[in-house]
């Protein structure tokens, strides 16, 4: 048993090598995709002033799960930042890049919130997101990256749910008479827990705010969802209401755009937690396993005026890597197996001189191979080709009294178990793949 | 002028494309270095909890610099990592790794300090540590890659200044009859600050903790800078002291098994301000620009026993890559002159099928293009490749009336002002360099 005090705080990770080879390679894969459809990277702090923060996430994020602190020399108070589209906004009013502004941001974002599987305090995004275009065009191509990320990995039982803010606001004005904000994004949040405690429990919640007969209302909307695309448009457009219509069209191009619309899903329940967006929104989930929301975001057209002063529309996408790490993994789809970047570990014995084998080594990395060379000698080749296998090193070169004495290395494939004597370190370029 | 509150906290930084896209470059460069030499990654949180940092970096960083702080929600106190070597001492006593362990780690640490150029309160450290191994030879790897680095980049005149802990010991000991460890590390601080305040100041304040005479004695010690290295371990020879023999062995070892030795220079003012280190000391500098130390780090033999209840010894060292980046910058040896990572960029007119252009820059993707597509069509050709020319996209796809009307399209190299015709988006492949 690890000791507690050993231990990251709660709801953070250490990653060994064999994790974190593994979880680069699936940034490094994510961050290709991102740059095939032309977005650029951009940094931000971790650390961010209290006020940029502030009245951007809602009520409950604000007072129960942003890391809000002050220092013991500092009246300041800081956050860590929450997600990586606030300090998008920031940013982009800060340096007004050129728009369209294409960007992703892969990083970690915080939050106090209670761990759980798939849920830490301390995690990384991988968020894309346009800036500057109210274009349907620029919403089909989040869907598209988020498709992409899911074949790149080879997610098959994948949905993407769609919905718009404009839809979602236009029924309940028409149909429910709901027009006040607040309590819109109250409904709107416990919508949002659909998934998790049900629908009765959600429409229970619901009319204890507006009531039976709106609530009874709002169960008829989300029962529209067992309807396929097509219906549910022809259902919308019969509404008449001015919002909807705007949601059906920029649905309908999304959809028109989209490089696998077989894939989208049109779901009137989905609402997304976050006060900010005011459009499109989607969430990505696989059917298997039950992991919850691989990827969500949508447009959101008024953030950034909070920093800009000026109104600029945009769309982003964020991959939630670590379930799609917990999901690739259980799938099978991703495996932790490679435990080390290094090719060839170097055994010597101890009588060999170390200036020597330095030699050697320096010369295997200036050939550009990742060179293993221990501190000591060994008392037996065997012992050191154990050490090798257990640290995942594929190849060894050895270099023992005999191989001294006549001038040679013995270069072994622990893998294959094939051995043979080499003259030059040239070759062991050849004979790793 | 920006206005205030769209600037992050003092001291930290946002990194726009051009930015961030240099320092990716140059972390992988550092990265592919640290590999080279058998090093693997790990990741660990950045916030820690307060008793993992406390206690190990001395009053100063504890009681000013590390970033400490408790949530409205939470008792427990926090803090920033402070750097990322008690955080491997707590990995190491976590999950007992096979030692020796070789890893490195790249991230960001956090020290609320007074920003000035090159120091800032959020930034990055390039560490490469080893674990269970007390020889020589550990401390020569960790000092060939930081010369490794310094040639990746073309720094030229670059100096390792080196010492050792026992030497320092040994001396004070022997010279001074200096053994209290509380006044050792006072004094070893104020000499840190030779570079900054000179060596009257730092004299003078010796002085006022242990006296004229002892003080005095400190400056001959520092003269013997003058001398060269051979000169040097014959005067630490001739004390007869045994911390001193130590550290002059080891020294004498670690000049042997150098790959550049004479890149580096005994300099016994060399103290480091951190209470951690044991015995070999280093830092690298540049003799221009005059930035401060680009690289630093040494043993630490007894840090990772406070975390694993039994002796492992560890040598390591950091390359500041902030200001590796800064000199590297100045010194004309890095650019930030690459705006983006798109390759091409599709311009198309307003009267073309905007679902036609994205099955284009689908294809591309699919060809492994990184691809820009706007989300307007735009009223003449001429402006979208003023568009593409401020974004630093090199190459062009014309898709026009023209164009479209006669099945094919104009790929323009916007860098050599080279036009041509082509059939099928396979030729682009060919075309981009």
């Amino acid at each position: 048993m690890v000791k507690d005090w050993l231990l990251p705080p709660k709801g953070s990770r250490d990653f060994p090598p064999e994790i974190q080879i593994l979880r680069k390679e699936v940034f490094e894969r994510i961050e290709r995709i991102f740059q095939k459809y032309g977005f650029d990277p951009i940094e931000t702090p971790i650390v961010e002033k209290w006020e940029t923060l502030a009245g951007k996430y809602g009520e409950e994020a604000e007072n129960r799960l942003i890391w809000r602190f002050k220092l013991p020399y500092s009246n300041r108070e800081f956050g860590l930042r929450y997600d990586l589209t606030v300090p998008l906004a920031r940013f982009v009013a800060r340096f007004r890049p050129k728009l369209p502004f294409k960007r992703y941001h892969i990083g970690r974002v915080f939050r106090y919130d209670e761990p759980q599987k798939g849920r830490y305090r301390e995690f990384w995004q991988c968020d894309v997101d346009i800036v500057g275009s109210n274009s349907p065009l620029a919403d089909a191509e989040i869907l598209d990256i988020v498709i992409d990320v899911f074949e790149e990995f080879g997610f098959k039982n994948f949905v993407i749910k769609l919905n718009d803010r404009r839809i979602l606001r236009g029924l309940f004005e028409k149909e429910l008479e709901l027009k006040n904000k607040q309590i819109l994004f109250k409904i709107y949040r416990i919508i949002d827990k659909l998934d998790k405690i049900g629908k009765e429990k959600v429409l229970k919640e619901i009319r204890e705010i507006i009531g039976n007969r709106k609530s009874e209302k709002i169960g008829e909307l989300l029962e529209k969802n067992k309807l396929d695309n097509e219906e549910i448009l022809e259902y919308l457009e019969s509404v008449g209401n001015k919002n909807v219509e705007e949601g059906v069209s920029s649905i309908s191009k999304i959809l028109e755009f989209s490089k696998a619309k077989e894939k989208i899903k049109i779901d009137l329940s989905l609402v997304r937690g976050l006060d900010y967006y005011t459009g499109m929104i989607y969430e990505a989930i696989v059917e298997e396993p039950k992991i919850g929301s691989l990827s969500g975001g949508g447009r959101y057209d008024n953030l950034i005026e909070l920093f800009a002063r000026e109104k600029i529309p945009a769309v982003g996408g964020s991959i939630g890597v670590e379930r799609l790490i917990d999901a690739g993994l259980e799938l099978g789809l991703l495996k932790a197996e490679k435990k080390t970047y290094a090719k060839i570990g170097i055994i010597y014995t101890k009588e060999i001189d170390q200036k020597f084998v330095k030699k050697i080594a320096d010369e295997l990395r200036n050939l550009g191979i990742n060179t293993y060379l221990s501190f000591n000698g060994i008392r037996n080749i065997a012992d050191g080709i154990k050490d090798l296998e257990k640290r995942g090193i594929r190849y060894a070169l050895i270099v023992g009294k005999r191989e001294v004495e006549n001038k040679y290395f013995t270069f072994q494939d622990l893998e294959e178990r094939r051995r043979s004597e080499i003259e030059s370190l040239e070759e062991v370029k050849k004979l790793i793949s």
